[in-house]
């Protein structure tokens, strides 16, 4: 192999520790250490690097709150994440089906009057009546996304009356339409957990969200569900695939 | 349309707030206020909502750097995101053509052994030579996005020899290799900027920063580039679209 001049000579550690940190991050996220990880010597001899870059790689990675270390017990995973699919549309009960149950906290139930842009996307009248739902959703007895609903008024209608605390909306919105849902369009995104939000989230403040705003059609079409969900950045993975286009 | 009792019968406003700023959010990326946001007055009429409510919700999305706010000035888009694509796979320049130059500041582009889960990753032997390469992606002037990159040897020893500063990688990759890319598998998280990476990507500690993980194959399934990219939360957002699976 042709070997270039390398550049830089000589890396910064940060550097280095940025390096070493984004691969054990997956590494732990496919669960390659679930038993605990290697002491800093092994790690240290597995990326080619010092140990002192291994600490630092450490730190950051137990300041995004993925591990814990303590002297006497090394250095464990202190929470898996759960994988969200980006490549078919399921909710969140469907999703973790066999990983724990999920529970809806459900913060409103309402009719609202639509917003002009909400009443756009969801091609109705500005002002026209819509339901409005928000659930606080926990997994394992923590909270792991604050979802915000609008439902195109008859789908609401009927899925006010069904049992939200213990479904998903995209089951309920199947069950009460008698349609299979289509396809949706999605827009994702890293924000600043604003305080109030944070503390739904049970998260601090400025924590790294993802947001997801998510339209979803049934299968003749008609977008039905408009939805605003803050993922807690520290407990999800979104995971998918892509082609390159034939262009 | 059924009125089922509404839960609960009011709100708290910073319910309500976080309500409006999620709406007014994907207006601002769509465009809708491109010449300056509508008066508070004119913001609780649409949205049905106080005039404190909406100055809450503006409150939300200063905070995230999307709004500049004044007297006398009123409310203005401090910074149009970016969409990038997670339907087709596609390198930054392809993308945004037309938005302005992508500039890439080198930072890396050396060989180096292969820790055991890169080479895993890219279906090498553990310590294998493999290239890096590490850049720091500017469009209009300011940092986008931070990206470390592992590339199969034979690809990646021609690719040390092109010109990095002004060139996605993708394209690269299909140069050299005489291929087309076929696919991707990618894993988006959101994390917290380490120090180091913040400084770098020009944001406060701590910020919001979408990860993505991408393993990128030629059309004949070989994966030959393994990339981490933190991509600045306030400049990008990633756009996408789902079917429901036909079980």
């Amino acid at each position: 192999m042709a070997l270039a001049v390398p550049i830089p000579i000589r890396r910064p550690r940060a550097d280095r520790a940025r390096q070493v940190a984004d691969v054990l991050r997956q590494a732990i996220h496919r669960g390659a250490y679930d038993d605990g990880l290697p002491t800093e010597q092994q790690l240290a001899a597995e990326f080619f690097v010092s140990r002192n870059t291994i600490r630092d790689a450490l730190a950051v990675l137990k300041n995004e709150g993925l591990i814990d270390r303590g002297p006497r017990v090394g250095t464990h995973v202190a929470q898996r994440k759960y994988d969200h699919g980006l490549d078919t549309l399921m909710g969140l009960k469907e999703t973790f089906k066999g990983y724990g149950d999920v529970r809806n906290e459900v913060r409103a139930a309402m009719t609202v009057a639509a917003p002009p842009s909400v009443a756009q996307r969801l091609q109705l009248a500005p002002g026209q009546q819509v339901v409005f739902v928000e659930r606080l959703r926990y997994l394992g007895g923590l909270p792991l996304s604050l979802d915000l609903t609008y439902l195109a008024p008859d789908v609401g209608a009927e899925i006010l009356a069904q049992p939200l605390e213990t479904n998903d909306v995209f089951a309920l919105i199947e069950e009460v339409s008698g349609r299979r849902l289509g396809s949706a369009t999605l827009a994702l995104e890293a924000i600043p957990a604003d305080p109030h939000s944070a503390a739904a989230l049970q998260v601090p403040d400025g924590a790294a969200l993802l947001m997801l705003e998510r339209l979803t059609s049934l299968d003749d079409g008609r977008p039905v569900d408009l939805e605003y969900i803050r993922m807690r950045g520290d407990r999800i993975t979104m995971r998918g695939s892509l082609v390159r286009s034939s262009t």
